[in-house]
């Protein structure tokens, strides 16, 4: 078997608080790549008169949370953490189920998948809270995260909220 | 829930032929989700001196791989299936185990990869002879699949082979 | 008058062969000009509240049945025949009528252009079956428009499709 | 306080009447700057299941207005008067109310702003009509933007119709 | 059966002019249809020791003339009219025949062509005196396209005439 | 009439903040549309031997700060809000007057500019201070904002100053 | 010698009126070469603190005039005529001199150049007067011409005007 | 010396199935790498009124050639073998001479070339229908080639042919 | 001589503090402008068998490098200061020596390189924590340039890292 | 009237040497400013079978020769001169004539511009001998512009020889 | 059988001196030619850990030695001659045999690389000394391609040296 | 400590003489990298009316140095030496001293810039007589250099004479 720490952390921050930094990101790294798996699963299911519209918005999406996946491996790996990207540990540690839905229309996806990012909003915000001690570099990522999350959850809500 | 099946496939074909040749895709869905996580794991993880060209040669691979899960999931859609992109089914029905491997140099994770491809390849090839006595279309999709896995496979063996 | 078919074909092809198959192939040619035709005319006259995603959903097919009929024409030209891309033959010689709507909504013009796809997509697997025994050139030819017509065929179906 | 008007006009055409057709494009300065503030409200207050296609919709059209505002005021600057881009002036002189609507669905919005574009329409025509007589270039230049506003009406109006 | 005039017409004109104007343009959709369908035609059929420069001189005029096409179609709408793009509403109603070669060498071809352009262009002009009363925005559009049509024709003249 | 606010916010957020963020955010948006409208005004009323330059200088900032609106507008409506984009409103709310000056030389504007820079920027770092209690997202969002319109306002002290 | 008419104009014109508006375009052309000409040369000479400014800006118009020149000459060809672009004949039938500047600064060469604009732009709208009675596509060509000519100008007097 | 053959071939087949297949290729790869030598050869010697055309023809067609040797050589050492790119054996191998002609006008070079186009082709659609049996990646990678060959074939045969 | 501070410094801030602030990152300057030429050094010294990979890597950070030079030396000024990027004054200024290798191979390279990014990360951190008092908008500057330098350093640590 | 000569030339070369060269290369620059000029009159005259090959073929060459110029312009200003690009100056001191045909086929224009060409290339071989005495800058230049001209002399040429 | 040489040479150089520096520059075509063969060849057979990073160093080099190589032919072409681009001509009259190694690692590769580079710069050089003396021209295009071989010796040097 | 000097330099030279020339080097490497970082700083300190000009008029001259730096170095390696791109090294072996001036304008800027431009460009010209005797390669890239040196030094020159 290999290593999961590096004998660093980045320069002007303790090991252990690096490393612990790392252990919380891997969690929000298993919640990213979940979540782009489900954007293209929505993306091949979703049928009726609103299809195309829905079926083109999600894939800018999908590309950048695909990006925040990286940005947030990398950042632990940085840290001296090893990444984990794997299926099988993502399935075991998560808190939640597989997306319910196969064919669906875009109004029923839609608001099945706004309850999918309030999920990872939370979470995100909620590590948030406890990395802004220890290592404002990482706050900062997860904060760019966040302000791209919640705006692509407003387009989601913008589609189900009516006037 | 929501329904798997709907009442069509492609013009020319029997209903029953479409929805086999769906079935017998989803596993190759699968496998290729699968396989483009692998290949970001290795891109986190590898280290030593041959790093940033292994790093760098994985992500064209990776961008490669997921466009053929979206190709293979529109073909099942095409025909009439529902196909699922979701982690959880992903492990619950693979006949395989995580990738074993996190921080290694570049020798030790391209042999592992090695093997990875073997099997993907393999499974692919065996779809081939399955698909192509009922449809040619989907037959051509998954040759032109496996011509660029076993192009990239000569990569990782290049790198492995000694003279 | 000028001359409907030269005095060779490609190498390694019987003459009458090659020109049986260039034959087999103008049927096609009057088939896909008439397609895009047909989505710019919907192009034009679809209105109601999904105007703007079906209007701009359907110029990148124009595109490619445009590209698809140039495709087929060289290949009867270079085959030794000589293509006719003239809009009075093909009105002779096609076995439908004139697409029936004029101003209608999205679904009620997607359910007819479904229909529509359905017949160009019959005839070419048609011809497929019959090119596939003596030129295996032409055979993949067909094999890749047939690909891109189905999957466009899908767009269209998940747009009329209710869960 | 700055001067409001150069001693010349363009070559050919006398200063009067230069000047008098820089005071009729003043107004439609207004109209246009007024204009691409509206697609942008809406852009960002439109909700309901056709919100991304409308979202996306109005913003190449927002650029084309930007633009013929910038065409106007380089007009009226090289007709040898002062351009007025000032909110203050935009209110005062202008003969309409704000746009009344905030958070409504597609169709809501398109209709009104159906009428704010035959409101815009109506009054660059009539303007049309005016400096014909005086200064052909200026003729043209309207003719081309009166040319895009009515395509881009065709495009609202296509929306709110029903077959 | 599905309508072929709105209830609308563009601001400041009389309803039953546009639709009068949209009726002399139906015309001139017409026959650009028929135009780029024979510029393919030639495209493919050309022979001798110019083919490479007439079949690439072709291509970008066919995309000119298809832009033009769809401008036509896309004025008859904003005037409230439903533009036909249908082939056999084009055959039955044009007035003249299908083009008449096969294989033939550049100079028959072009000498050829050069009548189509002129028939063309004629009717283009001719419609031109008929809306320049009513609708100076489609007496612009048409200018514009007589101006790329005169400019192509030079170029093919020039290829037939002698010093 | 149509409704101001939404009944949600960002998740992890309590809703009155959320929409005391947003009212906050509104001033913002008015000052923003305004600034963009001035720097187009001076864009076209600069005289004398740096025209040029300074011409070309402020359409890149124009374009950014178009950008900032954008951003603070989606901004307001992800927080739930209802962003006005009105130019009355703006003018009713303001606490500023127009921008004094038509014809004028280059560092006779710049001057005034860089006053109209101060005055915002100072009302941008105020609202900072306020959001930054409530909502890391905006307050970063902000903190960008802040960043360029300083390093322009540089831009337009280094012409005016002298060493 | 060569020849310097062709038999032919364009289609529905006369080939007397054909032939005469081409002789009017031919004065215009010579203007079009010496001004690129000119620009060229002051972008050589110009000298002074405002160097770059002035130097950067006549480039883009140099092209202009030169496109201007292509398109004029063409549409005399097109028309049935032979456009000269010899040096010596514009020289023997200009009614103008050489420009009379080298070695100077921005705001000398721009007030010598405001010179040149106006004499060039008044024999321009001089023939649009002549032609407009005989061929709206001329009319038309050389109104775009007049326009960018007279921006241009707006530039070149907005260095030179003091406010 | 250095080894011909590694001890694998790609998953699936037999590894002396593979490098029977690996060893027809490499006749081929001697026939592509000769065939873009020789169309560099006339791309510099044909000469004639038709050069610029012909000239200018040739190397989008070298550039593909180019890139099928690499894809053949690619697949070669895909399925174990060492791909020779070298001229001695290139020479020693072949069974055909030089190309006979230098300095000679386009029509005798096409001619001439026309041959060299059958003997690549038949011999393609030779190795075609032995690797079909053993190995469908390998046949279809052949028939893309082929497709494209015959292609530029007609290219060949449409100028010298005449009506 | 010339002045090194202008009397002012961005809105809302206090002359001092802003001039302080200045000063802290005129170190930061210097050590980046050290690093790029540091940089480029490597590139032209590295050897043996990872040569190319290396060189290549360190040519975008350079570029980052580079930027994050100039986007320090403008906040200097923006801030009322006068940056310095004179070699003289960065020599006698540093508190660090030359590079110490010349021709090294790539792993000798990069473990002197890492420390050299250790040392410049710090010393970022270390401005960070002062200046984070006194300006959000120079902190958010430098958390941007640590992120990415970071991210860099795991790139080198990753090469000379064994599993 | 303006001045001719700058007191300074290139640093390391004797003011009289500098100037003595920049002498030398107004000649070259009238030449070229002929040739881009006679090269265009082509562009529009030539007629016949190989129209549009030879007409796109000129017209690279003529952006090249207006570079060329605008490269012995700027050479000359550097060397302390004041280049002139005036068309009246041209004529007067040129040692040849206006080209002399107007409508003519391509091989009798080729052939006469291969005269052209001739006369061009000796005078700057002529000029190559003087100058590399002297500054070997400006011969290296000469040297650059000597290439290309020689080699579309060889593309004009290859179409007039016969085999 | 066809000329090998035209009645020309460049203008200002005596007919057998052009002739006798094509002769030679004939031999470097040869060397060119069968160089990018040898690029390619250790592209597709190099093996172990560096693979990758030299698989794609050499891609560009054997686009730029094409490069050459046309250069080399167009200017034998120029100058009166007929260049040999034919395989069969190469081997006769080289003076080096085929290059040695099929698979082998990166430095094996180089070593032998190293001494191909050797050869075919010392022949360049030594043809640059004898044609200087007669052309210019072609000593400035020996000269380029001389400084871009060295430095890609200089990359495969670096591979292989130690420090 | 690592070596300065490797065992080889460019085939066809001694190779004392390869590392003599690369010691000449050594100094023009130091000149140019204290030039780009000189441009940076008068980037950054330029003040007044003509500001935002020469601000980016220096930015591309910047690049342009910055690659001559490169272009310098690598020709030192490949001729066997070890290019120093080190700070210390360069102030150390300097004959000048640090750029005089930090605030100040334009003219003043420029007036300095132009003696240092004085300086790097005749101390390149002297390198150029010496390495002319022993390497044309190396006296073909001085050259290149020094002829956009002294076109860059008129564009100053440019803006601080007066007519």
């Amino acid at each position: 078997m290999t290593e999961k720490y590096s004998d660093y952390t980045v320069p002007g921050l303790a090991k252990e608080n690096g490393h612990e930094v790392a252990g919380l990101l891997q969690g929000r790294l298993h919640a990213l790549n979940d979540l782009h798996l489900v954007l293209k699963h929505i993306h091949w299911n979703v049928v009726g008169p609103n299809f195309i519209a829905v079926h083109e918005m999600l894939d800018p999406q999908t590309e950048l949370v695909r990006g925040f996946a990286d940005e947030i491996a990398e950042r632990i790996a940085t840290l001296g953490g090893a990444p984990s990207g794997l299926s099988g540990e993502l399935v075991d540690s998560r808190t939640w189920k597989d997306y319910p839905l196969f064919k669906a229309d875009a109004v029923t996806h839609l608001a099945e998948l706004d309850k999918v990012y309030s999920g990872v909003i939370e979470d995100h915000r909620d590590v948030l809270g406890k990395v802004g001690q220890i290592d404002p570099i990482t706050e900062d990522l997860i904060i760019g995260q966040v302000k791209q999350l919640e705006l692509f959850q407003w387009f989601i809500r913008s589609h189900i909220e009516r006037s």
